[in-house]
């Protein structure tokens, strides 16, 4: 079966993101001054053929731990859905 | 009223991602060779203060549209939540 994973990766709530900080002035140099903070991560769509939607979550938690994500400085999230 | 803004930033299908082409192959040597297809672009979460939800949701696609998305290349979605 096919199976598609939505990935977030973000820094840690605890680490500075010097991105998202920068983003975060030119919006409010643009006129947009309601913002209050941004921060900036990844977005991974990864599709894969497994045999169950576990198998499939299992691959994504592995993909994440051994290579997407730097678990010292981000943390991650994902869905798995069908197809 | 505070608002997050959960803002998923992508390259458009039709182009090469040449960075979730050189994951997908990185995951396949790591032994998940049931990935079929990879690609990567940018989660933003964005807090900021509006009136109402619409004026949240003008406020996201104004700094999507005119910052964070360069539209030649990549489309972008958002949800926009209360808190």
């Amino acid at each position: 079966m096919k199976y598609t994973a939505h990935i977030n990766i973000m820094p840690l709530k605890e680490l500075l993101d010097p991105q998202g900080k920068a983003v975060n002035n030119s919006l409010h140099n643009l006129g947009l001054t309601g913002v209050h903070d941004v921060r900036i991560g990844k977005h991974i769509l990864m599709t894969m053929e497994a045999a169950t939607k576990e198998a499939a979550e299992n691959m994504t938690r592995e993909a994440c731990k051994k290579l997407l994500a730097n678990q010292v400085m981000e943390s991650f999230d994902f869905t798995v859905v069908e197809g």
